[in-house]
C-alpha cells in the first residue's frame, strides 16, 4: 500500500525548469492531482522528422499514465514503437489583466511527462486502463455500461507511460504590475476560467420522462493550486 | 482587401487524416475561426532528439499565427532556429456517454498546423502581433493598458507561422451506440464543456468602489461545430 516511489520526481537536464522555476514542481502529489483533474492531454511525438501535437484522453493508474486509441491510428502505432514522447496537460485556470501589456499573463496548471510508452499487452492491465478511462471521465460509469466484448478490446490499443521523469508548472495569483504602473486608470487582477458542464442532452433513445443526467457527476474536483 | 489564399488548404500527406476523415475540414474559415475562439495552443518540437508539447499563448493575424515569449526562453530559442513545428488547438466541447465503454467519445474541435517559425524583427509587425495577443484575450485591452515599452518591446521574442499546412477536426452529435445497445438501460447523450469566465478578481490596486470588470468582454465568440 502507500505510495511506491519517493514523494518528489528527480530534476533532470530535461525537466529542470530554465524558465521562473519557483513556478515549478516536481512533487508527486502536486502531478497526480492535476493529472486526475483534466482528462485531455496533448502528446508530442515525431514521425519522419516532423513533430505532432496530438490531444487525446487518457488516465492514470497509480504511477502510469495510460492512453488508449483504435490499433489503426497511426499515432498509436507510432507510440507503440517505443520512441521518445513528451505527455502535456494544461488546465487554464483564469487570465490575468495587467495595466501594461507586457505582464498581462495566465494562471494554469501543467504537467510534463517524457518518456516512452510501451504497448499494453496483458489483457488484465488493459482491462484496468479501459476502465480507469471511463471512470475518469465519469465516476462509476464503467459499472452501468454494456461490458466491454474482446473484439473490442482487441480493436482498442492502450499505451502505458511510466511516470519517472515530470514537472508541473503552476501560476496562481493576481498581476505583477510594476511599481509605477499600479496607479494606471484600467482594472487589473484576474478572470477566473474554468471548464464547465452545461445542462445534458439525452440522446433519442433515454426513454421520455427518464432521470435527466445528474451533471454532478462529472465536476471537477479539485481547485486551481490546491 | 479580402482572402488572399484560396478558402482551402491544400491536403499534404502530413495532413491528410487517416483515421475519420470525414470529421477532418481543410476550410481555411472553419479553421480560423476556431483559431480565434481558442487561446491557448500546445507548441511541439524538438531538442537534442526529445519532442516537447509545451502550452503557450497565441494570436492569429491574416495568414499567419503569432507566438511570443522571453527571448531567453528555451522554447523560444529553439523555434527561432526555423525548426520544424507543430501548433495544435483544441476546444472540448462536450462528453459524449454511450451505452457501451468502447463508444464514449469526446466532442471537439482541433486545429494542427504544420511548419517553421521566424522570429520577427521588423518592429511594426512585432507590436502588431503584440497587440493582437493582447485583444485575443480581452478585445479592445491594448488601448486601455499603458503602452509598450521599447525596452520591454526589446525583452519579448514574437515568432510568425504561416497558415499553408493546416488541417482542423471537428466531432459533434450524440453517441452512435451499437444497435443492440440502444435499450441499455444507461442514460446515453452528450455533456456540453465549455471555459466559463468567473467572477473577476480585482487586485489590491483597484479603487474601492470602482466598477467591476464586465465579464462578458472575455467571452468567447464562437459556438460548437457552428
Amino acid at each position: 500500500m502507500g505510495t511506491q516511489h519517493p514523494p518528489s520526481l528527480p530534476v533532470t537536464e530535461r525537466t529542470r525548469l530554465r524558465r521562473m522555476p519557483t513556478r515549478g514542481t516536481f512533487d508527486r502529489a502536486a502531478i497526480y492531482r492535476f493529472l486526475d483533474e483534466a482528462f485531455l492531454c496533448h502528446i508530442a511525438f515525431v514521425v519522419d522528422d516532423q513533430p505532432y501535437a496530438i490531444p487525446t484522453g487518457y488516465a492514470r493508474v497509480g504511477d502510469t499514465l495510460y492512453v488508449h486509441g483504435s490499433a489503426a491510428s497511426r499515432m498509436v502505432r507510432a507510440l507503440a514503437g517505443g520512441i521518445d514522447v513528451c505527455v502535456t496537460v494544461t488546465l487554464v485556470d483564469g487570465l490575468v489583466l495587467a495595466r501594461s501589456a507586457f505582464h498581462h499573463s495566465m494562471n494554469y496548471r501543467s504537467v510534463v511527462i517524457l518518456g516512452r510508452a510501451q504497448l499494453v499487452s496483458d489483457p488484465g492491465e488493459k482491462t484496468a486502463a479501459l476502465r480507469a478511462f471511463t471512470n475518469h471521465i465519469v465516476p462509476g460509469r464503467w459499472d452501468e455500461v454494456r461490458p466491454m466484448t474482446d473484439q473490442e478490446l482487441a480493436a482498442t490499443s492502450v499505451l502505458a507511460l511510466p511516470i519517472e521523469e515530470a514537472s508541473a508548472k503552476v501560476r496562481t495569483g493576481p498581476p505583477k504590475d510594476d511599481a509605477d504602473d499600479v496607479s494606471w486608470p484600467a482594472w487589473g487582477g484576474v478572470i477566473p476560467l474554468s471548464l464547465q458542464a452545461g445542462v445534458p442532452v439525452p440522446d433519442a433513445h433515454v426513454p421520455p420522462g427518464a432521470a435527466p443526467f445528474p451533471v454532478e457527476r462529472v465536476a471537477r474536483r479539485s481547485e486551481p493550486g490546491a
